[in-house]
Formats: structure tokens, sequence, C-alpha cells
């Protein structure tokens, strides 16, 4: 749950002087999103989410993150959709953080994704790359291959805290990862962190995606394999072969892998789980006092990742060739 | 802010299958309330409530609780409405705890209360003692006089590393109380924790009351020390007697005090502080590990009561005879 910042009435009834919205019905802090502070807002002119962009979001990264939901949005993929001023711009500073509103998104998210719930993502991750294909702004992955020893480097010390062994596991995977990860994928924007509670339903049908807030470029594989760990593992560690499948068809159904993707699909799983395992080992390390938010156990990363190392060819993941 | 308890889809889907509400579209965990878990719920048929009540809420009291919403609504009060399932009953259980659904409220709780928002409260307490009058069950009141000194107790010990002398000091307040508390004032159901944040104001007015779970039988004149405390002291610890008038005259201009009860109100103000300056306290000095709720500074209450020490007649609080 994520309510970092205190919002006084006053100061958001001067934030929204700069909007044309109507008068304010209800605003209410919202247990959702980790990284920043969220509301719901309702005014005469419909329902929104009020963001505070928090210290761990890059100020210079806000323009990609808006002008990406506009762009999306505008080519109809079910995404909030940033909300201007009457002087044109979508970002503001309210309590003294970088603010934007965005339209709200009915849904409720799936707790424990159904086979026909990953098919329904997988489209949904696929109508996202071919929306992204030609948005004109460029953001670099700050958590990707390049990024893993240094972040790395901040846990190694006490990683054996968490389970005996763990920094020599870690260390050697970083260095196959290193040596094996593939720099010949097709690239372009990708999510990067589509689990479930960014993903929502009404009843049967998805309803739309949220949180970009960790966007950027990189191997659109990628973001499929950063799927497969977020959607086709049961509660108990194992892989649902028959999630995997409808995950990896309902992608192909718009956008089918090349082959060099269906190949790297095993390693890019692999780096997948180590990218949440190094993140989620780092909060777990490091819980601030007063954290509103509990960590994340990085341990069911470290299974998931056991388990890609063992995996031969993306058919085993359920991809029919 | 308040979550406690984590609500899966599936287990709210289960929940809703005993109403008639249609289906979901959206369902968050909000920052509202201190006692127990609340969610926004929006489904066909609208938007509303979800409340569990968490441990410290005692199941038999919620008869009383829910009862009294739904008695202030048909007196056409301004508060939340049980929704009742279609056996009739409007409590039920959801993730192992009494859990009810009521009607959303629009409107925003002000952190700075202006004299005129004073007045309408005053306005609206006045409307709920009245509407309150004919309601048929009871609740005693659980943290009134009687019930001080074993609420203190439990702080006494470790009083003093809030505040030197803190212990002496409510010891022989406590004695003073006990010697000048009022017996034979009107009697009725009150709010009992009528502070800003369980009041909501559309524009400039009033819009609705929530949170009527420590609504209980006791003095009507205690419920406005209450609100005297909570609504017209300034964060420097004055009291402001532009918003004491106008909370008394609102409140007279629907519910004239009697004789008793003006003559009451000084100790009436003081029990009150009292009241919340021992829970506070006691929040204080035992704040449970992972909790996501910052406790308040038992030491404004301090600084309350002593003010009311002072106060030889109503007048001083802007009563006018």
């Amino acid at each position: 749950m994520a309510v970092y910042t205190d919002v006084t009435d006053e100061a958001l009834f001067a934030f929204l002087s700069a909007y044309d919205l109507g008068a304010v019905l209800s605003f209410k802090g919202i247990a959702e999103g980790v990284e920043n502070s969220n509301f719901l807002l309702h005014c005469e002119a419909g329902r929104f989410i009020l963001t505070l962009y928090e210290k761990r979001v890059r100020p210079n990264d806000l323009p990609f993150f808006i002008g990406l939901m506009e762009h999306l949005a505008a080519k109809k993929l079910s995404c909030p959709l940033p909300v201007k001023r009457r002087d044109g711009e979508a970002l503001g500073t309210l309590a003294g953080r970088p603010a934007a509103i965005v339209t709200f998104l009915d849904g409720v998210s799936v707790r424990k994704p159904e086979a026909r719930q990953c098919a329904e993502t997988g489209r949904a991750l696929a109508q996202l790359h071919l929306a992204g294909g030609d948005f004109g702004l460029f953001r670099r992955n700050a958590l990707s291959v390049a990024h893993w020893p240094e972040l790395f480097a901040a846990s190694r010390a006490r990683a054996d805290e968490v389970s005996p062994g763990l920094a020599q596991e870690i260390a050697a995977e970083l260095d196959s990862l290193e040596r094996l990860w593939p720099c010949d994928l097709p690239q372009g924007v990708i999510h990067a962190d589509l689990f479930p509670d960014n993903v929502f339903f009404i009843g049967p049908k998805l309803s739309g995606l949220i949180d970009f807030y960790f966007a950027c470029n990189d191997a659109l594989a990628y973001d499929l394999a950063i799927c497969l760990n977020a959607w086709c593992f049961e509660p108990d560690g194992s892989f649902n072969a028959t999630k995997g499948r409808a995950l990896l068809q309902g992608y192909q159904s718009l956008r089918p892998l090349e082959d060099v993707e269906r190949g790297a699909l095993p390693v890019l799983a692999r780096g997948a789980a180590m990218r949440f395992l190094l993140t989620r080992l780092y909060d777990w390390l490091n819980v601030p006092p007063g954290a509103l938010v509990k960590p994340k156990n990085p341990l069911e990363y470290l299974s998931k990742l056991r388990f890609h190392q063992t995996i031969d060819n993306a058919g085993e993941y359920g991809l029919i060739e």
C-alpha cells in the first residue's frame, strides 16, 4: 500500500485550480502502487487517479512515462490517459513532489490468474509492443543485465543472511548471464513490470493496463519473460505449462515471436528472474524504518531462476513451434 | 491509513454473491479509518464502502452501529446506509472478519476547518442528536469517565516517558473529574468521534458524516465538548473563540442547550480532552510492530485539557447566553 505523502484539502484545491475538472466530490488515498502515492480523485468531470511521484522516480523520466501513456491511449490501448492542465502541461507540483492526474481505469486485478487471463495478458502485452513501435522517446532500462552486478554489490555482503550460499549462487549466475545474454533481439518499448496487480479485468475481460513507471526500451521478448515469471508459476513454486502456453499463444496471436526470440526465451527468463531476485533482495535487506510496505520474499525468484536453468528450449514453456 | 487485511478477488466475489450489486467495476483499499480495513467498491449498482471490522471492534456492537446508520439515514441525516444482502442481513464475513457494505458518501474532509464549517458541523451534530432520539438500541460508552482510571492504569508506569510529571497530572485531574462529573444531563445517542476527518464537505456545504464506530449512549453535551476540542483549536494550541461560537451557534440553531448543559460544558470539555489524552497516550506507548498508523501525539490533548481547566463558564467558549 502506498500513501507516502499527506495531501491537505487546501493543497489539493490549489493544485486543481490549474485544471478544468469542476468541483471535487471525493478524494481518498488508495493502497495501490509501491513507488508512489496514489489518490482516487472524483470530480464533476469524472474519476481520476492523482499520483505524487516519490523519490524513487527520477523527475527526468516523467516526460517519458507521461508521453508513453498518451501515445498508447491514442493507439486505443486501454491504459490511463494523462489529463492536461489549462496550460497544456500534464505534470505539476503538489506537496513538494511532481504530480500528475490520469484517467481512472475500471477493473479488478486477479490474485491467482487463470489460463484465460494469462492469454488475455499475452495479447495485451503484444498490443503494447506494437503500439509502442513508433513512440518517439527513449528510456534506457536502468534495471537490465548491465546493472545487475552493481545492484548485487549493494546486497552481496548480507545475501547469505537470507539463504546460505545465496551470494555465491547469484555471482555464478551473473557470470553466465553476462556470457549468454543476447543482444540481437527486436527492441522496443516494454512495460517491464506487468505483474497481475497491474492488469485489470472486469469479469473475464481484460479492461486495462496500469503502472508504466518501469517502462523503458529493451528487448520485447524480455518483457514476455517477465510475464512468464509473474503469471505462470503456482504458489507452490511449480511452473504451470498450461498458463505458459496461454500467455505465449495470446502474445503470438498478435505478434509472433521471431526464431531468435524463441531461442533466447530460457535465458531471458533467467535474467528476468535475476532482476526481481536482486531488487527484492535489496528491499528485503533494506526495509526503511516506518515502512508501510512489507517487502516481498526474494527467494520466490531464486526458485524461478533455478527452474529456468533447467530449461533447454522454449517448447518447455508451452511454446508451440 | 488502514488496510489491515488483504482481500483477494476470489474472496470478494464469493462475498458479493450474496448481494445484488452487479459486476465489480473496481475495488481499492483506501487510507481511511483507523480501526478497520476499508475498501472502495464500485459495482454496476453504484459506489460503496466495504468495511472489514478488525479486532478492536467488538462483534456484539456491530448491530448497534449498523442499526444506527440505518436509523439516521431513514431520518434523512446524510450518513452511510448499510446495504442488505438478499437474505436481509447487512453483516457478513469476509477474510475471517465481520464485514459490511455501506453506501459511498461524496465529499472531502477539511484539514483546517473554517468557522463556517464549524457552524455546519454543530448543526449536523444537533441533527444527529435529534434523529437519534428514538433509536431503539443502547450501547454504553466504553470510554467514559468510569473507564478512564483503568485506561490510565495501562499507561501510568510509562506516562512520564512522554512528558515528565504527566502521570501525576493525569491522576489529579481524574480525581477532579470523578468529583465534578455531572450525571443529570440529557442523554441520547452520540457520535463520540466527530473529528474533521469524519465530516465531509462539497465546496462550502456539509455533505455527510461518517465513522459511527464509537457511537454510544451518553450525555449529548459531551459530544459537543468532543467537537469543541476537535474543531476549535488552532495548530499552535490556542482556542479560536470565533470557531467555538460558530460551532455552538450551529448546534443551538437546532437544539438549544439546557442551562445544566451550559454549566457543565467546561468540565465536559476537560473530560473529552482526558478521554483522547488517555487513548492517545496508550497508543503512543504501545505501537504494534509493523503498524501502518503513526500514533497521534497525546500532548496535544494535554494542552487542551489545561486550557479547559482555566475556563469558568461556557461564555468563554463563545456561547452566547
